[in-house]
């Protein structure tokens, strides 16, 4: 089989106002970034505020491995298979981030015959909105230090800043640095980093906005740091709010693009799936959902963490009422869950299927607690045998949940029409019934601690001294009422990566509890999380080139 | 009479694309950034290599002083005027940088009814060029950092690493910075800094590349620390080469869009005027001349800086034959050169003027020895008098070359006839006999001299003794043959900015020297040269806003 960067570059391609034209945006509503890219203006949405929502599929997947489970291609695959058979969908994924395209892996814009293109201009600058939302916490931590260096007439308390710089590279060596060295002139000198960019509460906010006007609000609401009376100070105070939002103005406003088989997709946003939400914006999916029959959408890493976060924060905050979910997986992925080493992973063993399955099922079990139906979606391997397929479909049998083969990766949509139609028939059984896991009048513990115990089964959760404190703070700050957003490892339902399958008796250890309070949501923090990936032993930038006619290579 | 913003949005733009139809390009030539911005192929000056170039008018200026000259604004309204006199002409500028925005000043996209636009976005993000070199030199500080980090194979001396990081910001707390803090994960310790994007070398180096494989060349020979073996370590050495050049191939590309009155403009590439050469790119240049029968282009800082480096390095290395320039100057700041105060400027002083023209004067010499014809350009202002005009032209009576005032402020082309006549005028002298400055095979002091004795009038040259040091390896390391690109202070022929007009009796001192093996010229650098400003006690982006509608508030 082909490459996929030989199968984009011999895609297709329709003129991207074409593509919009068929969705009805026209004219002015749409800004072309050459002949495949493009903005849609923020109008759109509003013009159409009245017209009934389509039906809203989440894709997400069992807790990944090395193995892959491919929700993007999964995503891609199904949005075309859906318009095969007739229901017109637009595709809508997170925007890829530039930093990691450098290290160890490649891109981010599925696989095979199920892509969105053109991948390049995706995985690098694409319509430059991580540059503008690096510009903009960039200028905010500017006019942070110069403030400081102004006379600090705020008082803010020097050891009580929270507000780091963050840029768009695996960068290890800017994690940890000290700033406004040398003479006076050069600032005061303060311990502080970088985060990577997807790590930007501004990255979180853009995501969850639902107009210019909240985005604003939000913004505003950004706590940069403490004053010496242990006052919060946010990014209003700072007088910042309007300025971040004149470089976000085109940021805010939904990507369109194809699939290889011309699909529409809007891919807008890409905020971290551990300390932030992981989905794509709110404006994308609500803009998707008025110019589409079908909307397919995904969730970073497993439902434990993705669909959990997608259901009780983005679905709350947008209003959002999901039809079906699919939830993916593969053999191999599902050999690696049931303790076999990925050199083995061609070899059938229906056992360690048999096991690896406990992941699968008790995402099914957990999932159901959302009210929405779910399929499973098997992304098949040519390795897969039909006894495996088997094995799968007997431990899904007590939760009566349809295990559907997908072949999107080597057939392209032709090869998810079963998928789609097993989608079609859930979102036609009525009106959702969806409902969050927790209401927002819980005490923050009882959140997390309802999320441990009916998400991840632990038998409870033991909060460090310093993030009980931490919480303490947040309710007298008055922030009491937020969801929270688990920071936790993907490869486990726990909180140690290495315990796979559905593991037993073990408790969640909250060490760390941070208020994003222009997102709009409680971190709790679990393990060690990295907002800053450094670059391997030999980066995927050592075999990257462009030729004097164009050709791309090592990006993949 | 209105304010630029309100001029601006009361403009009647053209689609981009007829802009560029005009001029011959069409199709998968043009690539559009929304309606009003576009990228041009390189494939247009590949395909149009056997056309004769038009002819190529350089506008630049006396010293600049707070009271401004007007260079931009020159520059666009001669354009409109040559257009209007018949001669297909083309603006070509540099691209204003995003930081500064915030800071004191506005944007830069001209002035009055001779502005470019749109400015909003021009000033803003606008194709997202400056943020790609934003993101190839942070890749490279990062692959930097990770070889060290890896176990520095390449021997790189800790104590010998020049690359800094940039970013597109005023934030002076990140000037001087300890990086790789706490734990040994993350990177080894050191001391470094950020520079403002504009005076990354790979900013230069974009302005100076004529082709994608120059761009690669010009990149690969970056020098980003020395081994301790005291040999160069390079761009190339650390493998960045490629990803590097992928990450810029779009930013590679002339942005076009237009003047008030419907001109093309190229606004692409904006290197510093002091470590740098200060002129939008060569492609750029060379593009708009095999399209146009005038391009009018622009230099940073006055003409002791600004020509001298077009001349000395942009004209040497893309081998440009300029045919005319202008030197713009305002009554105003005459007088300021002359001594008076910025608060008296609006009283007429018949004698200041004579007295600062002794600067004007100067340039006008200094650019015969360029064998090329000038032009003076008064830019005029509601409180000039005549008697003030009249002083200049007798001033200028020596050099035999004549004055036209300009209004192109309030009138717009109309406003700038009588000097795109003269410029025909010049240009249809017969071909252009430019000349450089000095030969490259002068040895690198006696280049530097050349430049203090004929342009500055310095008596001469005193280099510390590290400079010396510096000089004698850059010999050593092979480079002794490349242009020199003085960094001094742009208030003052000499290297003290308060010696206003034209001073005497003065040395140049040379403090330190740096190589740009990939731009491809030595630095001299005199006085305390800023490659990272401050934002002020209250910053322009205080004022800043956009509203719901899109209304953009305190950007101008």
């Amino acid at each position: 089989m082909k490459t996929d960067v030989q199968i984009a570059q011999e895609a297709t391609l329709n003129p991207i106002a074409a593509v919009a034209e068929k969705l009805g945006i026209t004219g002015e509503k749409l800004e072309l970034y050459g002949n495949h890219k493009a903005k849609v203006s923020l109008s759109v949405l509003k013009e159409n505020q009245a017209k009934p929502d389509g039906k809203l599929v989440l894709v997400t997947a069992i807790n990944p491995t090395p193995a892959g489970e491919g929700k993007t291609t999964t995503n891609v695959g199904l949005s075309m298979a859906l318009n095969k058979i007739g229901k017109k969908t637009i595709t809508t994924l997170r925007e890829p981030s530039l930093g990691p395209c450098f290290g160890v892996k490649g891109g981010a814009a599925g696989g095979g015959y199920a892509q969105v293109i053109p991948m390049e201009d995706i995985n690098l600058h694409f319509t430059g909105d991580f540059h503008a939302i690096t510009s903009a916490h960039s200028l905010l931590a500017a006019l942070l230090d110069n403030h400081l260096h102004q006379g600090n007439a705020l008082q803010i308390d020097l050891n009580r800043i929270v507000w780091r710089r963050v840029v768009d590279m695996n960068d290890r060596a800017l994690r940890n640095i000290t700033v406004g060295q040398g003479s006076k002139a050069n600032g005061v000198e303060r311990e502080t980093g970088f985060d990577i960019t997807v790590a930007s509460e501004i990255m979180a906010i853009l995501c969850l906005a639902s107009s210019l006007t909240d985005l604003k609000d939000r913004l505003s609401r950004m706590i940069v740091a403490y004053d010496v009376a242990g006052e919060a100070v946010t990014a209003k105070d700072l007088e910042a709010t309007g300025a971040m939002a004149l470089l976000l103005k085109d940021a805010i406003k939904p990507n369109l693009v194809q699939t290889l088989e011309n699909t529409p997709a809007f891919i807008h946003g890409g905020p971290f799936a551990n300390i932030a939400h992981g989905c794509n914006s709110v404006l994308a999916t609500k803009t998707a959902l008025k110019l589409a029959d079908y909307v397919v959408t995904e969730a970073g890493f497993g439902a434990d963490l993705g669909a959990e976060k997608f259901f009780n924060i983005k679905c709350r905050y947008a209003e959002l009422k999901p039809n079906a979910v699919v939830i993916v997986a593969t053999v191999r992925a599902l050999k690696m869950n049931g303790g076999i080493e990925k050199t083995k992973l061609s070899e059938e063993n229906v056992t360690a299927v048999k096991i690896g399955s406990a992941n699968l099922v008790q995402h099914l079990e957990n999932l159901k607690k959302f009210k929405v139906p779910v399929v499973v979606a098997i992304n098949k391997f040519p390795t897969d045998t039909e006894a495996e397929f088997e094995a799968i479909r007997q431990a899904c049998s007590s939760e009566a949940v349809n295990v559907v083969l997908s072949d999107v990766f080597s057939q392209g949509g032709e090869g998810g029409v079963e998928l789609a139609n097993e989608v079609v028939k859930l979102c036609e059984m009525g009106p959702s019934q969806f409902e969050p896991l927790y209401s927002l009048e819980l005490p923050l513990e009882e959140k997390i601690e309802t999320i441990a115990r009916e998400i991840y089964r632990a038998d409870g959760v033991i909060f460090t001294p310093e993030a009980k404190n931490q919480l303490e703070e947040i309710v007298t700050l008055g922030f009491d009422h937020l969801p929270v957003c688990m920071a936790k490892t993907q490869y486990s339902f726990s909180d140690d990566a290495a315990l796979l399958g559905a593991p037993k008796d073990f408790k969640i250890h909250v060490k760390e509890v941070r208020l994003s309070a222009g997102a709009g949501f409680v971190v709790a923090i679990t393990g060690s999380i990295m907002t800053m990936p450094g670059l391997p032993k030999v980066p995927a930038a050592n075999g990257m080139d462009i030729t004097e006619d164009g050709e791309i290579i090592g990006l993949s």
